[in-house]
């Protein structure tokens, strides 16, 4: 399985904590051997960090954790690749992004879609896949029902459908962002905590998201199912998204991730 | 102005030398200082780095350039604002990045395209801009043009007409590719140096390209107005694209690059 790790904050702060302490969760103390990748928001285009192998020998990711990249919006991925026979290679490697509207949308997954790919009521059209994984082709789905003009609201309204459908046919924890809104689907499982600025005349604020507690702060488990959205730093909205639970992919060998 | 930086290789090589460089012609040794980009080629998806700060100075700049990276297929930038309200920014910093047909296109761009964006004749529809240049509005032009089941010959024949009517509006080098291909439009200045490798059983080759000579290896200048494409480290081929010179763009001011 894959580790997702999201940020939304009121002002630009960097995640060097939070990716130092992600970056043994791939390869060197968990299983997540396969990849990592970091895209940071600059306005409506981001900044994407990626690399075929495992996080906890990426030099790459070291540095990058100590560069002091600061943005308001960050989402990253540390991945296993699951089967194996999905290979280590950028293009399957996550966040993955794709330009619509003139803004930067990255997306990534934790979960399996098995048999998505061959499954004739799924196939993209505007937005191709460029590798194998399932991970991909969802985003690649998701992003034909985003409108431009979407507000918030209606932008969770478009992906409403397709992504209760998605779920079905396995496990679809996700994170998707235009650089404005963070939009995550906690199918499974996903934890969010909140921070404050403490300091006199400072009204920093920030969400952080993750797959599993990254600090020993309280992180609190998001509601199974449902479809959180946050810009700024707030909690924009929340809603129950699909049936509670699990398709028939935790028990299937899938192609995801 | 900017600088190009290209390589088509048989076999991935590293540009660590070609890099290290460029790198002390943004800001330091040149005035290219706002901005530097690489995008390295894995099969049909780009790796794209780049940070809107002076090449010289950067930091990350210098670790990639001793990272080793291996690709037969490389497009690197480095960038001077101009006119400078056309701002530091990752959306104006090249290399330019947008999927098509399930592959990375790459974009970068030497010249100015004035009055291009104000120009009702050219209004991009599938691909916006992210960000306020000439260049990346190009790029989307262009792109739009390209037929994803397009042969080498008939991607050049695809572009040609746009290609020609961009370079009317002011000067336009620049460098594209889709992985497989390198597609260069020589419109007023980029030259070409060929390396073999001489050891024996090796059978490597590339071809280096940039807008100034980078070695004092022998690099020959390529034909103004002429759209020429590599791939594997051979020049596919080589045809003339418009009128030779530089529009009306050269003396007047550009919001480009």
């Amino acid at each position: 399985m894959c580790e997702l790790f999201g940020l939304s904050a009121r002002h630009p702060t960097d995640v060097n904590h939070s990716l130092a302490l992600l970056r043994p969760r791939g390869g060197e103390m968990g299983p997540h051997a396969d990849g990592w990748g970091v895209a940071f928001y600059e306005g409506n285009a981001a900044r994407v960090f990626k690399e075929p192998i495992p996080a906890a020998e990426s030099r790459c990711l070291a540095f990058i954790s100590e560069y002091d990249f600061k943005s308001t919006t960050v989402i990253a991925h540390i991945r296993r690749a699951n089967p194996p026979q999905i290979g280590r290679a950028a293009a399957n490697t996550h966040p993955f992004e794709r330009e619509l509207g003139g803004r930067s949308w990255v997306f990534a997954h934790n979960g399996k879609l098995p048999g998505l790919r061959d499954d004739p009521r799924f196939e993209p059209r505007r937005f191709q896949p460029m590798g194998e994984t399932d991970s991909e082709y969802a985003f690649c789905l998701l992003l034909e029902k985003v409108d431009v003009r979407s507000t918030c609201g209606s932008l969770v309204d478009a992906i409403r459908g397709i992504t209760r459908q998605l779920a079905d046919v396995g496990e679809f924890n996700f994170m998707l962002s235009d650089g404005e809104h963070l939009v995550v689907h906690a199918h499974t499982k996903l934890y969010a905590a909140q921070r404050y600025c403490v300091e006199a005349g400072c009204d920093q604020k920030a969400i952080l998201l993750a797959t599993a507690p990254l600090t020993d702060e309280r992180w609190r488990p998001l509601d199974h199912g449902h479809i959180y959205v946050y810009a700024g730093g707030d909690e924009l909205l929340h809603t129950r998204c699909g049936k509670r639970g699990v398709g028939r992919a935790q028990l299937a060998e899938g192609v995801g991730h």
